[in-house]
């Protein structure tokens, strides 16, 4: 089971992505908008710089009783996040989230977000790659026809 | 792989609970003190009539432009959810969440919730099932030996 983070688990996208300067509120409308509950923050050149998510907006915005209207990106986001690169693989991945309690992790080449990976998505991977060795262990063992 | 919603997957516990008329900055707080990501919402008499998630906090609170002090739980909430019971099998559990876009689902028993599963429990389970499975079968085709 050697799947790579890139093709295997996510694709390259257009990650939606905000300024420091960006407000909270833009934010959010930005999230419910696209039913993604993270954003990667990005400098004028398009380089990652940050990350936030519903989480943040929820303990360090609500809960701190904070306007979303005139809180902005950068007061709320994780800086010089943890990343992953292409060729990481999922396992290695869904250890290094389990372990740090993250849910959401970028993709980034050559300082650029080429896209994003949540841990519901490595699961699945996960949990897709080992029914296939289950399906394959056992029709190596009752013969091929097993199962169909 | 039979697993049961309680105990296989989750344990009972004390559901952090609100009522339909406190505030959305009480829900955050709450979350953000437990870094729990969703609460059940329950009348009077400690039966479930809701849940509220930091998604609904994003999308109906911050990406609407309201104020997290005057908003109340009532105006947010999802109403008579849809819920498992304790007897449950986890791969229903999976399919129903995945059917329909949840993460967290509340366990009711006579009305009351008595504790809250989200997809990251699931796929962590099924996971663990599907190794042992694994571990299993190459076990019985290779002896009990193997790997060790």
């Amino acid at each position: 089971m050697h799947r790579k983070i890139i093709p295997d688990i996510v694709q390259r996208l257009n990650i939606a992505s905000v300024k420091v300067d960006d407000t909270i509120y833009k934010c959010a409308q930005i999230m419910a908008d696209a039913h993604i509950a993270a954003l990667i923050v990005v400098d004028d050149d398009g380089i990652l710089i940050g990350i936030i998510t519903e989480r943040d907006l929820t303990q360090q915005v609500l809960a701190a009783g904070l306007d979303g209207k005139t809180t902005i990106v950068g007061d709320v986001m994780t800086a010089n996040p943890d990343i992953l690169g292409p060729e990481d693989s999922a396992m290695d991945a869904l250890e290094l989230m389990q372990n740090r309690g993250y849910r959401h992790l970028p993709v980034v080449e050559n300082g650029k977000c080429i896209s994003i990976v949540s841990s519901r998505d490595l699961y699945a991977s996960i949990k897709e790659a080992l029914e296939q060795d289950i399906r394959e262990t056992k029709a190596f063992v009752f013969g091929d026809r097993y199962g169909a």
